[in-house]
């Protein structure tokens, strides 16, 4: 029995451990974030069949330097780790950042009454700009949100760019990655969370919006808006009430009124 | 008497639709503002100088279809109206913006009792990313302010970037043109207007900052703050509340923080 708890407890540890990698890809992108010293790196993955060019010894040189371990696969290896053959060109970089977690594991954390006070968080429904949701990230952070949710399909995914955009925040903001938006959001839904999709089209408006709840705003593509899928399960809408006939914001504003609008 | 009444009226009458007039310059910014139907056109200008190729034809074309006209100068008369003959490619052009107009346009109607009511303005010191100014520019514009003070002197000029960024807004928003920052604040504050520079490092927080007065609001560049000039003429200083350790927000979310500070 203890031996079998000991084993599970490993098992989870490890698991958490995964969860919080995030794995870039691309050289460039690679190259950079190694260069990067406040960017705290796990492993470095690169393919059997790159050529040795400068570029690579260049990665190679960093890993050695800051004491990165490096791992060589071939094509079909390196691309599982990637999960981007078309894109990865052969380099993928494991990040492992301390507040970069899934959906699942805040659900569980819920069951187990370890986030039972009223949350907020955001979630990202086709945001594909990086500039973009690197600023979601910044003003979320400032603004005291408990986290963001970021699925895997539709969205820009944490790349250097949106590093960047974030200006550091991203290493202190807690990212709540999933595959898809609409069957994570009902789950939060089934555990008791409020849904409100932001739409200039909704009667109410964000400042009529009281209550005490674990609260989730749904912020969609600045152009299409929130997804048909989405929006089903979303339990309210909601309005930034705006001036001269402007029909709408952009996103990270947007993130950003919804963060800070109990301060200011 | 009534003569020069009349001679007075015309040549301010003149005057302010000269003031209304953003001149923009460079072959492709020009180029696509005049393939651009929604932008109101009120003058082409090109440079005797410059060789007849086929980006130069196209412009006297689309001028041609819209009914605007165009004025042939030599390389000093174009410079002249560019002001900035290192740039300008041997060619420009004059938007006839409503609501573009001057500071001095603007204090001279509250001398008359025109905008007595409570102004709110931004003021922008240093903010040189097109991206930005054109974000600062929608969201003033959805959130209500009266206005935008936007120097020559240190900002981005409004170019198509701006334009794009701006989404349209930029012709609903009252933009007040000046040469310098500071000596236009001084002249405000003269006028009893309340000179908010925001700080991360100010005691006072924007959200304890109340009464009704005409209220300039400065945005500092995002990494200088804003300048010792200008910071001379503030006489308040106001920071945004911030969680997580985070020290300064991108500087159109803070400029939609303060427009949409007493609506959400």
């Amino acid at each position: 029995m203890t031996d079998s708890r000991q084993d599970s407890d490993k098992y989870l540890k490890k698991r958490a451990f995964f969860d919080s990698l995030l794995t870039i890809y691309g050289r460039k992108p690679v190259l950079e974030a190694l260069e990067d010293l406040s960017l705290p790196v796990h492993k470095l993955h690169l393919a059997d069949s790159n050529r040795r060019d400068q570029l690579i010894a260049r990665m190679e040189q960093l890993a050695s330097e800051r004491q990165i371990e490096i791992a060589y696969w071939d094509r079909k290896g390196l691309s599982r780790i990637s999960r981007n053959a078309r894109q990865d060109q052969g380099v993928a970089l494991d990040l492992a950042l301390p507040h970069y977690g899934t959906t699942e594991a805040f659900l569980n954390e819920g069951k187990k009454g370890g986030n039972q006070k009223n949350y907020e968080l955001l979630a990202l429904d086709g945001i594909t700009n990086p500039q973009n949701l690197g600023m979601i990230i910044r003003s979320a952070c400032a603004g005291g949100m408990d986290g963001i949710i970021l699925p895997r399909k539709g969205c820009a995914q944490i790349d250097p760019l949106v590093i960047k955009a974030s200006t550091g925040t991203l290493f202190r903001m807690r990212l709540l990655r999933c595959e898809d938006l609409a069957p994570a959001l009902s789950e939060f839904r089934q555990q008791g969370a409020r849904i409100c999709g932001l739409s200039s089209h909704a009667q109410k408006s964000l400042s009529d919006f009281g209550g005490e709840a674990p609260t989730i705003f749904v912020l969609g593509n600045e152009t299409r808006g929130v997804s048909d899928d989405v929006a089903r399960q979303c339990t309210h809408r909601l309005r930034i009430p705006m001036h001269n006939n402007v029909e709408s914001l952009n996103v990270a504003v947007t993130a950003a009124l919804i963060s800070f609008r109990r301060q200011i």
